[in-house]
Formats: structure tokens, C-alpha cells, sequence
């Protein structure tokens, strides 16, 4: 009998992270799990228009329900590549950021190589990448985002890798945004030992506070795949995303497209090109949102110091979704507090679930997800956190 | 420097056939390219009542934009299920039914495995492949499908397949549909070598004549995937299919999925499923479009005959939207014939794109796909051809 086989065997049972976010809460818990939009930024009303605009016009509905080309449709290219400051030929759209992290490794990273990767790391982009690999260097993520310097001693030492992997923007989970200088220096080292930057970047438009470390470093590089989304910002369920790619890889992307699901569905491209080429609109979405999550983002942090002075290091986020607190008090058992919580009617997800390496340090961590809780749901959270606390 | 790499290396550039659809014909051409629905036959005001109902209700658009399980929504599973007479479970939604075979190649078909395919095969299928293998057992394609006794003579030989890939109504491109009794012997083959059946299906709705041939045989065996799409009915543009799993397979193509695009967008799957729910919807759809076939299928043999009498071996098609006609005159040029057309103003797909091996056979044959053009247009290419012919 043929064994079961090749991509598929092998592949890791999901557990923990990448499924609480769907699993079913305790009745009446608050959820701060998912990386997930506001409702109140969804901008519906104006999704209705433009979806009720593609279906009057018969002619051009049926037309847009025919076959289309792979990369994409032409003026949502466009309008991405000129935000990117970028030949529209390198824009290919995605079903999504976890697609383009899909193709991104299809499509550099050998059978069996070696990726260097955040530590902590978003626990999916591992799963992504067990397709073609699962031999990992984890590269610790600190208080300015991911260490070039530890990775260029590793180069430096004779280590070799197909790729890095990092979320240079309010990365997932530790929410810390990785400087300019460093950007420079990890495309650098990419140019040098010939690897592949992959910059995953879902959060980079929802900043609220602090200043741009910039993305043209990546976007620039022949060396540096840029992959983005508009999950964040119009929401998950479109399943739209798109790759920044250097020239070199525009044509393997598309031919690997080809062999899966040929093109995004015509009908979600019509919709979001129809309102991302309205002048000012996709601006001005964002900027309601971030006025959301700035708010909510600090109703938090002041809930937390409030509720439980002293048992967090925090720091305020510039933007994203996350905030990354850190236990203050080494001897408290995480797991424990976890199960506490859920019962208190507040759950999380556990630092633990985000280590890449057998460290210990992100166990000490919670990552809360802040973006879609009102703030009189985000103060519930602490004053429900702090029972748990006190029922140590 | 990394070599660029792994499933996107080596991928054939994309050339004749799969292109030619997208490819712009002479000015004012009829083309007869696509296996693609009538435009008359999309209904459009459905789609545009069931998006309205979704962006009016709020707290609902809202929900709807969020992340969603892999597998693909429940009630749309279940009404697939029920059709196809299996457990929900067993459903899983893809991304159209290229997305569909991607996936099936991708964990039953060992890299460098063998094949077998259809002689003459859709092209696209061996794209689809690449990514796993480019070893292919051509098996013949005669008057009724698939040679399962040629197949069953090679395995007695002593040869060994991954699977075989087989479309089994209505064939892409020659029309034919293969009888219940050869479908239970592939089937029987395939369990007792331990290979699987890839049973590409997408034209199984379009029956306008003739006896359904059944495809239980798929469903009930372990070593079948049962691929489906609504393309062909609701149009290519929703990037929406399904694979009928057999039980082993649904957590190995669940995971694969994980580590792809996660899931189909929302928005999609929730305009579908709220009109195939509906009583009676779907079943309305597709009797309408078979309306429209079964004339334009007539209309297109006839006119052949008259403008070209006896210049083409021709059947009556049951079902589907090709016409795979042979040339009677094997002294013909097919080449020249098709240059000649195409300057005339019809265009088409040459028999020579589907050749799965180096036999002459698929050459001699012109594929026509009749499905979205009007009878007026239909007979208008007939006389076009004919100039073709006058010209040689």
C-alpha cells in the first residue's frame, strides 16, 4: 500500500496556541486571545455599497465571476504597489498573511533547511513552515525585536540558513517594533550570506503612537520578501493579503499559484478594489481603528496597574494588538494562574505556547489581545485577573 | 547563495493550453476556449439579494468577517454531504476544484511517484502535479473514458501508481463519460494496489441527456477523492469547491490546509451557502444552464454538419460543455487549420494541448467549448470554420 504522504505526513496535531482562539471559552468569559479587529473598525456599511455595486451591474458581475489572472487583480496591485512604494508587477495578492507565509517557504526554503526564527515566534508561521522544514534557529527577540547581532555571530560561527523569519512591526506576541537600524542590518546580512528575509508584517498599518521604523529596507532588498494583509485592517474573513516580492521571485510565486488554487476569488478582489481605490477611504479606516486600539490598548495597561499593582512589567504599545506583560514574580506557577483565570471568567493566551526554543523566559509572559474587548469589557479583564491573583 | 527552490523549481512555464483562455483572441473573435458557464446562467440576482442580506445584519457581517475554521462552514458542508450521500465530516471546502486536486496531489502522491492520467488529459492537472511529480502513466481515453483495462494490464505487469487521476463525467476534453461498471473496477484496482482514484468531477451537475452513471462508487470507497467545484454552476469567479475525503484523509488535508490559506474567505462561503441552503435553489440553477446546454450542444452539431458535412466525427455531448470533434481528413493540417480559423474570427482549443504522451490521436481532435456562447454566435463560428476549411 502507498503510505499517506509528502506534505501532509507528519504535520503537527495543532494544540495550544492557533486554536484556543476558536475553542470554545468558558459561558460569559472575556476573550483576549485573538490578534483579531475591532468589531466597531469592520467598516460594513461601506462593504454593503460596494457589494451591492457588483451585483447591479450585471455585465460586469458576470464578467467578474469569470476566470482571472493569478497575481491578482490590476488596480488592487496597483493601489498596494504605489503604498509600497513598488513596481506593481511585484505585488502578487494572497488569500491572507498565512498564505503568503505558505508560499514565501514553498517557494525559498529547501527540504530539511534551516530558518532562523523569533523566539518568541508566532506559533502558526512554525506550522507554515513544517512543509518544508522543521529544523528552526531560534533567534531571541528582545527588548527592540529580533537580535541581528546573535544571528550575525551565528552566520559568523558557519551556521547557514534558507531564511528569517520576523515580525519586524508591534511583533506577535512580545509587541516590541524592531528599529531601522536593525532592519538594515538583517537585509544586510541577508544580502551577504545570500538568504531570504521573510518580514511578516499583519500589524505594521495599526500604529498609534511612536514613530515609523520604515518598510523600503525590505521592499528594496533582492534578498527580502515582504508579506502583508488586509486580515488587520478589513478583517479575517476576506482572506486577502499580498507579497512584496523581489523581481527574481515574482515568476516561481505565480507558477506555484498556478499549481494551487489559480487566483483570490474574484468576487472579494471586486469588493475591497472597489473601496481601497477610493481616495482617503482605506486612510481613514485605519485611522478609526487606531484611535480605537490606542484607547483600549491604554485602558488596559492602566487597568492592569490598578488591579494588580506591581505584578507586571508592562510597557505601553505603539500599535497592534497585543500587549506582552511580564510576571513580576518569578516563584507564581503561569499554568496555574492560566486555570485560575479561565475560571475568574478571563482567558489568554500563555506565553508558553510561543516559545520557539526550550527557554523559559516567554513562559513568565501573558499575551492579551486588546483590539476587539470595549474598554469596560478590557477592566472587567484586570478586576477578573486580579481574583485569580489573589487566588493564589 | 540559496538556490531558489523546492515546489517552485523546475515548474513548467505555463504555455498553450490554461493561458489561451486568458490570452486575447483577434479582435471580434468568437471564442470557444473556456470550460465556463453561460453568463445567462449565473444567477446574479440571487447573489446580489444574499450579499445584501448578509451587510444588513450587523452583529452578523461582523462575526462573518472574523477567522473560521479550516474545514469551511458547517451548514454549506452538510448540504454538500447530503448530495453526495456522506458524513458532513468528510467535506472538506477548498478554494475551487484546482485548489481541490493541489491538495489531493499534495498528500496521496509521493515526490517522484507515478501517475496515471487521462490520455488526453486536462492540462491543468498535470500543472498540479508538478509539484509532486512529473512521472505519468498515460491511460488511453476511449469511447467510454478512462482504459481501466489497459491500466489493469500495466499493474499486472508489475507497474506501481501513487494514483490516477480520472475526470469522470463529461470529460475534459473529450466529452465522454465513464459507464458505472468501469468506474467500479478502477475503483477495485485501486484497492487492491493501494494506489487512489483522483475523480475529478466539476461538469457532474451539467447532464442535459443520457443516464447518470453515478459516483457512490467514489464516495464509499477508501481509496478514492471524490474532487467537486461550483464553477462550473455558480462560476469560476467564488473560488468555491469541495473534496469528498475518504476518513483517513480529512485530518492529513485539514493540517495541509492549516499551513496554507487557513480557510475560504467568509464572505464567500456565506453568500453560497445561504442560496444553496435554500429549497430547491440550486437544483433550479442547474436545470436552467442544462436548459441552455442542451440547445446550444445541438445547435453547435448541427451547424458543423451543415457548413462542414463530413468533415468531423462528431457525438451528440450528454452533458458538460466541450464538443471534442475528430477531423476525418488525417491529410489536414490541424495547425495550419487552427491559424486559419483564428484569422477567420473563431478560436478554439487544439487537440494537441492535451496530449498526456506522444500519440497523434488527441492532435486530430478540436476542442469547442460551447457553454457560453449564444446559438447565433455558435452558428456564426460553424461558418467561420468552414471558411477555414474553403481556405486550406
Amino acid at each position: 500500500m502507498t503510505d499517506i504522504t509528502v506534505l501532509s505526513r507528519g504535520l503537527s496535531v495543532p494544540k495550544g496556541f492557533g486554536d484556543a482562539s476558536l475553542v470554545a471559552a468558558p459561558p460569559g468569559a472575556i476573550r483576549l486571545l485573538g490578534g483579531i479587529p475591532a468589531p466597531e473598525a469592520l467598516p460594513v456599511e461601506d462593504f454593503g455599497r460596494a457589494s451591492a455595486a457588483l451585483w447591479e451591474d450585471r455585465p460586469a458581475a458576470v464578467a467578474g465571476l469569470q476566470y482571472s489572472q493569478t497575481p491578482g487583480f490590476a488596480a488592487l496591485r496597483s493601489w498596494i504597489a504605489a503604498r509600497e512604494g513598488v513596481d506593481p508587477r511585484r505585488i502578487v495578492i494572497t488569500n491572507g498573511g498565512m498564505h503568503g507565509l505558505s508560499l514565501a517557504v514553498l517557494t525559498v526554503v529547501e527540504r530539511g533547511a534551516t530558518v532562523a526564527v523569533d523566539d518568541p515566534v508566532f506559533p502558526l508561521f512554525l506550522r507554515a513552515l513544517e512543509v518544508s522544514t522543521t529544523a528552526t534557529l531560534p533567534v531571541p527577540v528582545v527588548g527592540d525585536g529580533f537580535d541581528v547581532e546573535y544571528l550575525a555571530a551565528r552566520l559568523a560561527a558557519g551556521e547557514r540558513i534558507a531564511a528569517a523569519y520576523t515580525v519586524p512591526d508591534f511583533h506577535n506576541p512580545s509587541q516590541v517594533t524592531l528599529p531601522a537600524d536593525k532592519r538594515r542590518a538583517l537585509v544586510e546580512l541577508a544580502e551577504r550570506y545570500g538568504f531570504y528575509v521573510i518580514a511578516d508584517n499583519p500589524y505594521r498599518e495599526l500604529r498609534f503612537a511612536g514613530e515609523d521604523q520604515g518598510h523600503a529596507v525590505f521592499n528594496d532588498s533582492d534578498r527580502a520578501i515582504h508579506v502583508n494583509t488586509f486580515t488587520k485592517t478589513l478583517g479575517p474573513g476576506w482572506r486577502l493579503g499580498w507579497l512584496v516580492l523581489p523581481e527574481h521571485l515574482v515568476d516561481p510565486v505565480v507558477r506555484l499559484r498556478n499549481r494551487g488554487d489559480s487566483h483570490s476569488p474574484t468576487v472579494t478582489q471586486t469588493i475591497v478594489e472597489n473601496l481601497v481605490t477610493q481616495d482617503g477611504w482605506f486612510d481613514g479606516v485605519v485611522k478609526a481603528a487606531n484611535d480605537l486600539y490606542r484607547e483600549r490598548a491604554q485602558v488596559l495597561v492602566d487597568a492592569l496597574h490598578e488591579e494588580l499593582p506591581g505584578a507586571f512589567g508592562t510597557q505601553v504599545p505603539e500599535g497592534g494588538l497585543f500587549l506582552w506583560p511580564r510576571l513580576r514574580d518569578d516563584s507564581l506557577d503561569a499554568a496555574a494562574l492560566y486555570e485560575r483565570a479561565a475560571a475568574a471568567g478571563v482567558v489568554y493566551q500563555q506565553g508558553a505556547h510561543f516559545a520557539a526554543s526550550p527557554q523559559q523566559e516567554s513562559a513568565r509572559h501573558l499575551r492579551f489581545a486588546f483590539g476587539d474587548r470595549t474598554p469596560d469589557e478590557l477592566r472587567e479583564a484586570a478586576r477578573r485577573l486580579a481574583q485569580a491573583f489573589h487566588g493564589a
